[in-house]
C-alpha cells in the first residue's frame, strides 16, 4: 500500500535566515518567472583557505608561457614546436609545477617562513646533439624565471637515454605517415579487397612498449576501421604491422614484420604477393556502418530527465582557483601532467590529515593471441593521466550544478593548451543516512543525519579508456579514492577457433574482447596530528575461554590482536598475504580516551593481480605486487613510477620495490601506498562501453579514534524527533523545513562545452 | 580558474510533450507561485506489471486478521494474545506469507495455470500442554481460510522444542519485572549508591543465546542508565544478572550469578552485604545528562539544506502495493517477518532474472570480559529483520522525493502491527557517468549516459543497530544486493586494567565498544534465461609465451582458466580458499557471440571472519564459513538460517554446511548463496552512531554475454555529440535541455512521521 500524505498544519519555519529567504523571494515576486534559488550559499564566506595552499596550484597559463619563452631563450634556436618535432630535434617536452620539499613548504606553512620558491619542472627532448638524451630541468623562480637547474641526475641517479623518451604525437603522426606512405602502398590489391580500404578507412593503434628489451623502438601497429564518430577499438581488420622508429631519420624506419590472420610476413609485399596468387586465407571486414554497435549515438529518442540534484540554499563549497573549502574541509587540488590527479594541504577542520593524497600510475595488461595486443601493457603516466583529463559534460560526468573548474597543460606541444571544465567539484548526495537510530527500547525516537559528501573528480582519457578520478570528503572525516573504469575496451581481430577464445570473450562478428588487468597506484602521504607516526596493524582472533561463571563449557571468544609495524618490511603486503582487517597510520597524541589518535586505511579492491615476477618486466612494475605498504617519506621516494618506463621497462632506474628497505617507521614521516586493481574480461556488454557499474576500486580514509566522538554531530543537518513531537512541525524537525526551503526553481547554468 | 558559463543562443527543446508541459506551466501561470514540476510521470502507465506477482505479496492486513480470527476459532478458547502471554500460555507467535512453491508459482506465471492457493504460516506457541511446543501452521486459502496443516515436522523435521522459541516481549517484560521486583531489591544500597538507581534509571539488555547448552534458558542481562532520548547502549553501569528463566511458571525464576566489576556473585544480597561490609572495590556511575555525547539531539543549528534530489519530470517508476515497474525492471518486494527483505520475480526488460534475492540471516559475534557480551551472538531473524523494519524519515533515510511504502506485520502480538512508511522506493541519482567517452583518435566525440538506479529499501532496527537493506536496480541489468549497519554500537562496563581493551577500544569515561563481527547471507535464486543454468568460473592464469616474431624473447601473457563447477562441493568457497575473479550462472542460451547467456556474481565484502569450526555454535553458523556457494535449488533448502537458532544454537535441525552434499549443477535449478561480513572493532567516533561510510558489504549481480550489447544503449538519456556541433543546443544533446525541463519547482510531499 501507498504511503499516504498526511496533512500536517504548518508553521512559519524558525530555522534561519537563509531559510527565509527563498521563501519570501517565491512570494515577493510578482512576475509569471518562478523564484530562482539562490546560486552562492549566502554563508560562503567563512570557509576561505588558509591561504598559502597556492604552493600546490598547477602552474598558471602565464607561468607556463613564461618558463617556455625563459627555455627558448636559455636553449637557443634550435628548439622546436613539441607538436611538430622531428626525432632529430630538440624540443620541450613539457612543463609541469616543480613541486616543493615538504620541509620548505611545512616550514611556509606551519612554520610561518617565507614561501619556498615556484619552480616549474620542463622535460627536454635533445635529439639534435651527438648524444641524444632526456633531460629534466628546473626553472624558477616563478613567474618571473632566472634559472635553470638540471636535476636529471637527481632524480634518475644518470642520464636519461634517448629511447627512453615517451612517444610524441608528433613522432606517432610520422609513423602512421610512414606506414601510409611507404608501406600500405605495398599491398594495394589486398587493402582495397580485403579491408575495403580507400586512403582514409584506416587508423592505427600502437603497442607500448615499443620492444622487446630495453633499447628497442620498435612498435607493433594493429590496424582498424576508422569511421567518423565511432571508436575504432572495436573495429579491428587483422592487419598487423611492426615499425622499427628507433632511428633519429625517419627515412630509416622500417616495418620489420607484417601479422594477418595468425601469421607473419616479412612485409607487406609479401603478404601482397601471396593473396593474389590465391596462397593465403583471408576474412574480408566490412567497413563499419556509423550507427552500428560501436556507436554511442542515441538509440532512442530523449526521455524525461532522470532525478536531478540540486542545492536549494546554494552550494555549501567555495572554490577559489585550486584550492577548495566547504565548511568542514579544504584542500588544493592538482594535476601532475603525467601522474594524474592529487591533492594536498587536506585538512578537516582546519588540522591537516595529508600533506598529499595522489595517482602514481595507471597499468593495464593484456593478453591475446595478436602480437600488438599481446605486446600491450599500457602504463598511463606515460601518455599523461593529467594531460589527458579533458572536459567534463556537466549532466552526465558530473551533477548538473557542479563547479566546473579549467586545467591548463603544457605536454607534447609548445603551447599552453587549456582542458576546459576539465575538473569538478561538488556535494554528492548519497539517499541515505550517514548515520540513523530509530530507537524503540525504553524510549522512543529518531536521530540520523542525511550523508553528503564534497567530490572533487576528473577524468583521464587515455585513448580507449576513461578514468574517473574521484576524492570524496565526508562528514565525519572520512576521505576516500577511488577510480571507475569505463569507455572502450581494447579488441583484437578474432582470428576464430577456440585458442582465441583463451584470451577473452567474442564480442562482435570478428572481434575478440581483449582481457586484461588494471592497476592503479596511489600515495597516501598522511600526517596523522603531526608528522610522527606510527604503523599500527589490528585484528581479531578466536579463542577458547572456560565461561567463567560455568567453567565446564568453553566459548570461542574474539579478541583483539595488535601489532606496531616497526619496519619497512613488516608492513609490505603484498597481495598473497593477509591484509590485517585494521591498519591505521597512529599519532603519539592521544584522544580523551587515551587511545593514540589514528587514520585508518581500507582497501577496496578484490584481490589483486600482479604479472609474474618472473616477467623481465616486473621489476618495473614492482609497485603492484603489494596491496599496502608503508615507507618512510622520502623525497627521493617521491613516485612510484616513472613515464620512462613504458618505452624502456626492462631497465627501471629505480623500482618501488627498493623503497622497500626496511628502515624503521616508528616515529617518523610515513606514506602508504596502496593498490587497487580487478580482471577484465571483456563481455558483449562491453560494447559500446564498459559501464561504471562493478568498475569502481579505490581506498577509504577514516578517522579512528583520532577525534573523541563522531565530528558529524556538529553537522547542522542533523535531525532528531521523539514520540510524542510532531515531526511534521519545521521548528522540531529541520528536515521538514524541506518543501519550503526547497520552493524555488533551481538555478542550472546553461549548457555548454568547449572541450572537444 | 573557474570555469565560465558561456552564453549560448537557446532554442525551444524538441525533446517531447513532457518537457514542453513543466516550460509552458511557467509560461502560463500569471500567479506568483512557481509553477510545480509534475509529480507523476505522464509515461507511467505503460510500465505496469505483468500482473501477477501478487503471489509474492505480503500478507495484507484483511489477511493477517482473517488468518488469526480462523486460528482462535480453531486454536480454542485458550488462546491468548502473544503481547501478554505468559510461557505457560498458548498463543500465535507471528502469522506471515506462506511463499507458494516455486514450481507452483512458475506453473502460474509462465505456464498460464491458476494460482497456487494463497497460504499464510502461523507459528504457534503451545505453552498450555503437558509437552509445550512450537508448531508451524499452514493456514489457507487465503483470503478466507477453511484449512490448517501442521507443517512443523515437515519444515523441521521433528517437533520443536518449546525452549528453542523465540523470546516474547512479552517474556522479556516479564524477566525485567521478576529483576525490578524480585531480585533489585535486595541491593537497595548498592543500586542506590554506586548506580544512582531511583527505580526507574536502569535498564537491561539481554545476550542471546541464553545459555550454554540445549534447554537452556538462561540470559545474561546487564543494566544500562536508561535516561529519556538516549541509546542506553552507550551507558552500562557494569552489573549484569544471569537470569535462568526456564520455567513455565515466572515464580520459579531465579537469578543464578551476578558480575559486577570482573568478579562474580551468587546473588544481588550477596554483593550488597560486600559491599556494606567495604569488601569491594565500586565505581560511581553518574547518571548521563541528556544532551551528552551519547545522545542524537543536534548539537549545533539547523544550516542550509544539502542537495536535494528530485524528478523534474516526475518519477520513472510507478508502485502498487509490493509490485514495482520501470521501464526496464520488474519485481515483487516483500518482507519475511523473520528473515527480513526479499524481491521476487525480478524481470529485466520483461525477461526474468531472478525468482528470488532475499536477505536469510544477519549475525554478530561479540567479545569482552562481560559475561553478558562474551555471550552475544545475535542472530537477528530470531529478533526479526521484518518485523523490525520501522518507519522510514524521508530526506534522511531516504531521498526527500522517496515513495514511501507501509508494511503490516503480525508477530510477538495478536494483532495487525502497521510499520507506516518502512519501504521506500526511489531513483538514486549518482552523480556519475554509467558509461562514457571522449574520444580524441581520429574523430572528437562525447558519449555517455547518466547512472541513475531504482533502488528498494527498508532499515531493519535490531535493538541497538539499524541495518539498512536495499536493492538496486541499474539501467544495464546489473542487480545489487547492499547493506550498511548504522545505530548505536554495543558496550560493556569498561572495568579497567589493558586486559579490557584486548576486546575493543575505550570510547567512554567507563565504555568499552566492544569487538564484534557482522556477517550477512544471502540467497541469489537467479533463474539465468530459464530454469536450468550450469556454475561456471573463469580466472587468468600469466604463462610465458615466446615472442612468435622474436621467440628468443618470452613474453609472461595472461590467459583465461575456465571451469564448469560440476558439484556442489566444488561450488563451496569457504572463506580460506581463493574465489575464482569471475563466477556466473549461465544458461544453455547463447547470445548473438556464441557465448552462454549468463549472470555474474561479484562478492562485495572484506575478506571474512568466522567463528572456529571447534565452536560448538558453528554448526548453526555454518553459513558463515562461506563466501559463496552454488548448491541445487530445492524447495526443503529454502532458508539458510532458522528463528529457531537463536535459542538452541547448539543442536540446528538442518544446517546449511548440508545443503553442500556434492549434488550435480548441471543444467539444474541453481541457488548461489552469498556471505558478506566485515570485522568492526568500536572506536571514538562510533559514538554516537556508526557511520555508514565504510560499513556497506554486499553483492552485485551483472549481465555476462547475457547480451549481445550493452542494453543501456537504449536508455532514452543517452548524449552524444561531435566536434563542430553545437552542444549547448537542446535540439543537438538532450542534456543541454535540462535547465528548461528542469524550470520548476520540485514537488515535494509535505514531511509527516508516524512510525515512533
Amino acid at each position: 500500500m501507498n504511503s499516504k500524505v498526511v496533512l500536517v498544519v504548518l508553521v512559519v519555519p524558525l530555522v534561519t535566515i537563509i531559510a527565509l529567504a527563498c521563501v519570501l523571494l517565491t512570494r515577493q515576486d510578482g512576475s509569471s518567472q518562478p523564484a530562482r534559488c539562490p546560486s552562492v550559499s549566502p554563508s560562503a564566506q567563512p570557509w576561505t583557505h588558509p591561504g598559502h595552499s597556492q604552493l600546490f596550484a598547477d602552474l598558471s597559463p602565464e607561468e607556463l608561457t613564461a618558463v617556455m619563452s625563459f627555455l627558448t631563450q636559455q636553449l637557443g634556436p634550435g628548439l622546436v614546436d613539441a607538436a611538430h618535432a622531428r626525432p632529430s630535434d630538440n624540443c620541450v617536452f613539457s612543463v609541469e609545477l616543480q613541486l616543493p620539499s615538504k620541509a620548505a613548504a611545512l616550514a611556509h606553512l606551519d612554520g610561518g617562513g617565507p614561501p619556498p620558491a615556484r619552480e616549474a619542472l620542463a622535460i627536454v627532448f635533445f635529439g639534435r646533439q651527438p648524444q641524444p638524451n632526456v633531460s629534466e630541468l628546473v626553472v624558477g623562480p616563478l613567474p618571473r624565471p632566472s634559472y635553470v637547474r638540471d636535476v636529471t641526475v637527481e632524480h634518475h641517479g644518470g642520464p636519461v637515454p634517448y629511447h627512453r623518451r615517451p612517444i610524441l604525437g608528433a613522432e606517432f603522426a610520422q609513423m602512421w605517415k610512414h606506414l601510409k606512405e611507404v608501406e600500405l602502398p605495398k599491398a594495394p590489391i589486398f587493402l582495397a579487397t580485403v579491408l575495403n580500404y580507400n586512403g582514409s578507412t584506416l587508423a592505427p593503434l600502437g603497442a607500448t612498449p615499443s620492444g622487446l628489451r630495453s633499447g628497442d623502438r620498435a612498435t607493433w601497429i594493429a590496424l582498424y576501421h576508422n569511421v567518423s564518430g565511432l571508436g575504432i577499438f572495436l573495429h579491428p581488420v587483422g592487419l598487423e604491422l611492426l615499425l622499427d622508429h628507433r632511428a633519429l631519420d625517419t627515412a630509416r624506419w622500417a616495418v620489420q614484420q607484417v601479422f594477418y590472420l595468425g601469421h607473419y610476413y616479412a612485409d607487406l609485399g609479401q603478404l601482397e604477393r601471396e593473396f593474389k596468387a590465391g596462397q593465403i586465407e583471408v576474412v574480408q571486414v566490412p567497413v563499419p556502418k556509423s550507427n552500428g554497435p560501436s556507436s554511442l549515438r542515441f538509440q532512442v529518442s530523449p526521455g524525461p530527465l532522470p532525478p536531478l540534484q540540486f542545492s536549494p540554499q546554494g552550494p555549501q563549497y567555495n572554490v577559489q582557483g585550486n584550492l577548495v573549502a566547504s565548511p568542514l574541509w579544504t584542500f588544493t587540488f592538482g594535476h601532475g601532467v603525467f601522474s594524474g590527479m592529487r591533492i594536498f594541504d587536506v585538512r578537516f577542520k582546519g588540522e591537516r590529515v595529508a600533506y598529499e593524497v595522489s595517482v602514481q600510475e595507471c597499468l593495464t595488461v593484456y593478453g591475446a593471441d595478436s602480437p600488438k595486443t599481446m605486446m600491450t601493457r599500457y602504463l598511463d603516466s606515460s601518455y599523461g593521466l593529467g594531460r589527458n583529463s579533458r572536459g567534463l559534460v556537466r549532466g552526465v560526468d558530473c551533477p548538473y550544478q557542479a563547479t566546473m573548474v579549467d586545467i591548463h597543460v603544457l605536454a607534447g606541444r609548445g603551447t599552453v593548451q587549456l582542458l576546459p571544465g576539465a575538473v569538478c567539484v561538488f556535494e554528492e548526495t548519497q539517499g541515505l543516512p550517514l548515520r540513523r537510530h530509530h530507537n524503540y527500547i525504553e524510549t522512543h525516537f529518531y536521530g540520523g543525519l542525511a550523508s553528503s559528501a564534497l567530490v572533487v573528480r576528473s577524468v583521464s582519457s587515455v585513448g580507449n579508456y576513461d578514468y574517473i578520478w574521484d576524492f570524496v570528503f565526508y562528514p565525519n572525516g572520512a576521505l576516500e579514492g577511488r577510480v571507475h573504469a569505463t569507455g572502450f575496451i581494447n579488441t583484437a581481430f578474432l582470428n576464430g577457433g577456440a585458442e582465441s577464445l583463451l584470451f577473452g570473450n567474442r564480442v562482435g562478428e570478428r572481434v575478440l574482447g581483449a582481457v586484461h588487468t588494471h592497476a592503479f597506484h596511489f600515495k597516501l602521504d598522511l600526517d596523522v596530528a603531526g608528522l610522527k607516526n606510527w604503523a599500527v596493524a589490528e585484528d581479531v582472533v578466536f579463542k577458547p575461554v572456560a565461561a567463567p561463571w560455568s567453567p565446564e563449557h568453553h566459548l570461542q571468544r574474539p579478541q583483539l590482536t595488535r601489532q606496531v609495524l616497526r619496519r619497512e618490511d613488516s608492513a609490505a603486503f603484498s597481495w598473497g598475504s593477509p591484509l590485517p582487517r585494521y591498519v591505521y597510520l597512529a599519532s603519539n597524541q592521544t584522544n580523551a580516551w587515551g587511545h593514540q589518535r589514528g587514520y585508518r586505511i581500507q582497501l577496496r579492491s578484490p584481490p589483486g593481480i600482479h604479472v609474474p615476477l618472473e616477467s623481465d618486466m616486473e621489476r618495473a612494475l614492482s609497485w603492484g605486487r603489494y596491496q599496502l605498504v608503508v615507507t618512510q617519506r622520502k623525497e627521493k621516494e617521491s613516485q612510484s613510477s616513472s613515464i620512462y618506463y613504458q618505452n624502456d621497462i626492462w631497465t627501471p632506474t629505480m623500482a618501488f620495490a627498493d623503497f622497500i628497505n626496511n628502515e624503521t617507521l616508528l616515529g617518523e614521516d610515513l606514506v602508504a601506498w596502496v593498490t587497487a586493481s580487478f580482471l577484465h574480461i571483456p563481455q558483449a556488454e562491453d560494447v559500446p562501453n564498459t559501464v561504471t557499474v562493478g568498475n569502481r576500486v579505490g581506498f577509504l580514509l577514516q578517522p579512528y579514534n583520532f577525534f573523541d566522538e563522531d565530528p558529524s554531530i556538529f553537522s547542522p543537518g542533523s535531525v532528531y524527533f521523539e514520540r510524542g513531537q510532531d515531526a511534521g512541525l519545521c521548528s522540531v524537525n529541520p528536515v521538514a523545513c524541506t518543501p519550503h526551503l526547497a520552493a524555488c526553481v533551481p538555478d542550472l547554468p546553461l549548457f555548454s562545452y568547449t572541450g572537444l
